[in-house]
């Protein structure tokens, strides 16, 4: 939603009076110090403060207090309430750095906070002129990749770290033969001297260009670029001149500013790494929700986002896995939907087809398999083969198991239980 | 300390076994997936993978589970445990970016995971070679504002937002006169059309450069420049042609390869801002240690970086923001300090001189009141003198109510309680 002023929906929980602790967050995130100053008047505050939009109460979940939370959780019961802070864009500019200090800056730190989550946030138009947004998103990524309809089914280089330039360039090879659409690097393969940047792409591109020649097809590669600001500039223009279609960042590692500064110089589109999400999302009790997260960096301008995937092996359940593919696959507004592409990824198999199918409704997403398709037994072509057959069944409405499975899905379906 | 591998050290909490868990997170953050990969020899895994260096079981802080933790939490009792990790260099290079995606990417979010906290971190020469580190740091600092020993008194302008550029000055113009030797802008005061940067800074050095004529001090001010790179370099040139001597950015807002970019650029000390050190910190369950956090930026390169204060009207316990700023005055190593002053602020007045002098034993740092200063009866000139005097007597181990207590601390004592 694109608003008048910048407005950021919260769960906070407390012991307190709601409406002061209300009251003391949007006055610590505006114009708050401890005594009331000369020269603040009514008008001043009228014009710059942060107001209370909206404030009821929820079902608490239960979880315990953050520390240092007064008053005393142990003396009074903890209470849950759906917040919506705003405030005048004036104060703040169409600056997604500054947005970041104003909606999610020292009011994690309050001692009547007992609990916060940035939910959502909504911003005005400005912020959507001073952002370019994704530079590709669902079709430019389609039509990189060749991928028409569908999920691009894709794959992570693995082992994450240990192969050499060529080593890897050679499972490349053999992923590309076996007909995958999308490679990436693993995040914890950018620069090390074990594994050049430039070495690994190199190899790596001069695969995907002969497939390219001789099929028709470019297989989109996101390399991962992650590093300083001038390092990814210079790896972005060897990419590029060496054909690449994608670039990879670890969004935590890189940061607002560099991502912005980054996006403004690529020509490619960006496959956005969230690791290190866990510090930021997983506490119950303080952080962001992925919606609110995500959006920064789709105002910013990535195209792929990645979510996790059903029955995963990390800690977060399905409903909140499906509830980020389906924030990354609602527009933010009409005029700047900024839209990006949910990646699944982390132990996904053809098991996970028609579940990710029947509760996103949408294909437009990467399905990202490592053992899910290289430990299939008859090879990567079966394993990729197995992984497109089991979700053009699940679009089609078909049974995991019907009897017109392939035996590539059969045996596929016997190997990941 | 300098180290030939890439050392973390966390504190991890979990119901499951501990060798085992431990095991899992370094193949994480190594070589995982979740099959043993063709290709994937044993040679390859001793050359690339992470190594469990300790792990002993230490005393358990109660704090619940976080959520998805397995083995069930409620059937077996957490147990906590110092476990530190090591990493071979030629895997990750020398690049925070990339070292952050290694030491704090997934394995927040890993199932065997029920609390997890990094604690420090150690690094190879090879990362002091790549990143400058601070530029002024201490002497630098004091150099610049012409205070050669003490705490800089300083202070924040406040309201954070709803002045304009020249009612900004008016109150600059009135903390010089007072005596002052550092002022900041409000972390939400950045170049919002209300208060624009260049505007601000211009009104705000005109009044600074008149008081440097006339008195031979420059006095410090920390204008910030917080937003994307492009900007913050030409507001870091625009300052620096105005004779400014303090550039202040949000890290969390503007990231790592932004602030390694600007640090680059930058010829003034970096004075950093943590907002939003609540959503990475306060979590006793998961997320990071001020000590780790903090290091990333000191190998960076920032000069001064905040602490909160003793007695702060946040959550944060006086036990922790003490923890926080030895941790930025103790040396990384002998060949490379990268000591960063601490500045100590929220609520901070001259009950806070004696405590934070006791417990640190060093006056290296920026004392920030905002308050503290203004609210003084007799005005802001006894403000800052009473400040200065309660430092100057806690240094000289003479009580704040010693009988030679100025008439300005007097009244300081009377209003602050």
């Amino acid at each position: 939603m694109v608003t008048e002023r910048i407005r950021a929906e919260y769960l906070l929980r407390t012991t307190g009076d709601p409406a002061r602790v209300a009251a003391v967050i949007a006055g610590e995130q505006s114009s708050g110090t401890f005594v009331r100053l000369p020269g603040e008047s009514d008008a001043l505050r009228e014009r710059s403060a942060a107001r209370v939009e909206t404030l009821e109460e929820v079902a608490d979940n239960g979880a315990p207090a953050l520390p240092g939370a007064h008053p005393d959780s142990a003396a009074a019961a903890l209470r849950s309430f759906r917040m919506v802070l705003s405030w005048p864009f004036d104060t703040v500019g169409a600056s997604i750095p500054n947005l970041v200090a104003t909606v999610a800056g020292n009011l994690f730190e309050l001692r009547e906070v007992a609990g916060l989550k940035l939910l959502d946030i909504s911003l005005p138009e400005a912020f959507m002129d001073a952002y370019a947004g994704p530079g590709f998103g669902i079709a430019g990524t389609r039509a990189l990749s060749g991928v028409a309809e569908g999920p691009l089914i894709g794959t992570i280089i693995k082992p994450s770290v240990g192969l050499g330039p060529e080593e890897t360039a050679e499972l490349v090879d053999k992923m590309i033969e076996g007909g995958i659409d999308f490679i990436k690097d693993d995040e914890l393969q950018a620069d090390g001297p074990a594994c050049p940047f430039e070495e690994r792409v190199r190899a790596v591109m001069a695969v995907v260009n002969r497939h390219a020649e001789r099929s028709g097809k470019r297989v989109m590669y996101a390399a991962n670029l992650t590093g300083d600001l001038d390092q990814m500039r210079r790896r972005h223009d060897l990419l590029v001149e060496l054909g690449g279609t994608c670039a990879m960042l670890s969004l935590n590692s890189v940061g607002l500013a560099g991502v912005a500064a980054f996006r403004r110089h690529s020509r490619l589109p960006i496959h956005a790494h969230r690791n290190g999400w866990g510090y930021l999302g997983r506490s119950p009790a303080n952080g962001w929700d992925y919606a609110a997260w995500s959006k920064l960096w789709r105002v910013i301008g990535v195209d792929h986002m990645h979510v996790n995937g059903l029955a995963n092996k990390f800690w977060e359940p399905d409903d909140s896995v499906i509830a980020s593919a389906r924030a990354l696959l609602t527009p933010i507004s009409a005029e700047a939907p900024r839209v990006v592409m949910p990646v699944f990824s982390s132990g996904q198999t053809i098991r996970q087809a028609h579940g990710t199918w029947a509760r996103l409704n949408s294909a437009d997403l990467i399905f990202c398999a490592g053992g899910g398709i290289i430990a299939h037994p008859s090879g990567v072509a079966a394993g990729v083969c197995a992984l497109r057959e089991a979700w053009d069944a699940a679009r089609a409405g078909i049974p995991l198991d019907s009897p017109t499975a392939s035996p590539a899905l059969r045996k596929a379906m016997e190997t990941f239980r």
